[in-house]
């Protein structure tokens, strides 16, 4: 399942005429998955998937990032409680919550007599989510190539207390987002969705003065009709209010309790 | 060439025994590389490369990221200068500025009367860090898959003002890092980098209450001296320099700077 060539994929995200076939179309072929067979997937192969994950990119090798597993049922679901009760964080058959991580490298630091005050700055909060965010996609393609499915899970950022409380987590350490993954159910539902065209995304020497979004709604409109999705409100009017003020779903906190955890304080 | 077998990659990251192998060793296999080939890459392929990057995941299909790809030799020159002078933005075959965005999801917004308020919270700086992030990886493991290699440039953070004037970047748009993308030298010498072991990086149920990392410490300097690189002085001790206060290259501003331009301003 979810095998479609390059040409497919192509035109599922982009209803455009698709450029000659340079690499796997998996890269094309992502989608969220949120209901997993019972296929278990061994540890080894847990173990080659975070392998991959570590083999990302990482600023300075500093590799300020950590992941954690859980797959203790009980904190499982005190889990899919803090993370707007998601009900793959509790049926995956492997979850992580991945972190942005300055504490490894303070207690490293700290061991030759440094005091990494540095990692004070905004500059640092920003280098450890790009480095767990490069980590977990690396590790996602790797698991896609095998069959695997994942959902990322950025509502653990709805309740950063909470998540901490049950982790464990030590200062300088924050879940950005969480991570499924099984092998999909045989008739999962999941289809490619469409993107941006690519001259609203992908711009040449310098930023544009206007984007042309009009076609992008015509597109998702018929996507979510052809999904059986309320077709109602346009791309640009639900992302409008998902940006409004008033759905942060707790996510309002993150400023002050990023500042009280380490992070960004100048 | 970096064609490592699983086995062979796996020793070179973690000097352990290799759990059998699920997936392709390329996603094992990734080292930055600074010096390219001639070959030319056809604009064809980066069409599909950037389609790799809009098919990673995206919080809420928001798609808060952009790029710019800089042919511009003059162009080139002055972002090299501005990002620590580092000479593979100038040779490079193609260079992306990578974008947190902002200002096209605001401009859908307002086209259907939103105010898009919510995108002064962190949260959302934090969402558009993590997507261009995830778009920028799944566009290396595609590009890598095919045979080339890449080098990802933080420097890009060293001098934002500048970097936003270059780049003609509106308010709301922030260059966290760049990428070169070319096809590697035949005789690259770039090796595989070993990183933490994975009982310091992946943890079960629960952060630790405590971390090992002398173990990295004398696996790095054993890397060093293979390299012919400096090896007096110790991972911990680098990267403990590295996040000192005194090396932050500019990058000291990025709070206020960021908070200027719209992002995290509460």
């Amino acid at each position: 399942m979810f095998n479609e060539d390059f040409k497919t994929a192509w035109q599922k995200r982009f209803s455009s005429e698709p450029p000659s076939e340079p690499f796997d179309p998996l890269f094309l072929r992502h989608r969220s998955v949120r209901d997993y067979s019972d296929r278990e997937i061994p540890e080894s192969t847990i173990q080659a998937l975070v392998g991959a994950a570590q083999s990302a990119a990482t600023s300075s090798n500093l590799q300020l990032w950590s992941v954690i597993s859980i797959q203790n049922p009980e904190l499982r679901e005190q889990l899919a409680v803090a993370a707007a009760d998601q009900r793959q964080v509790r049926s995956a058959p492997w979850f992580f919550a991945f972190l942005a991580d300055h504490n490894r490298l303070r207690i490293a630091a700290q061991s030759v007599g440094e005091n990494a005050d540095g990692l004070d700055y905004k500059e640092f909060f920003t280098m450890a989510i790009i480095d767990v965010a490069l980590a977990a996609e690396r590790m996602v393609c790797a698991a896609e190539s095998m069959g695997l499915s994942i959902c990322y899970i950025g509502a653990m950022r709805n309740d950063p207390a909470r998540i901490a409380e049950l982790l464990n987590l030590p200062d300088g350490t924050f879940c950005p987002f969480g991570l499924c993954v099984g092998y999909p159910i045989e008739d999962a539902t999941s289809d490619i969705k469409p993107r941006l065209a690519q001259d609203a995304v992908w711009f040449k020497e310098r930023y544009p003065d206007g984007i042309d979004l009009a076609e992008y709604d015509d597109r998702m409109t018929a996507f979510y009709e052809s999904q059986e999705m309320k077709a109602d409100v346009t791309w640009s009017m639900r992302s409008g209010r998902r940006v409004d003020n008033h759905h942060l779903t707790g996510r309002e906190v993150l400023k002050s309790w990023l500042e009280s955890r380490g992070f960004s304080k100048r």
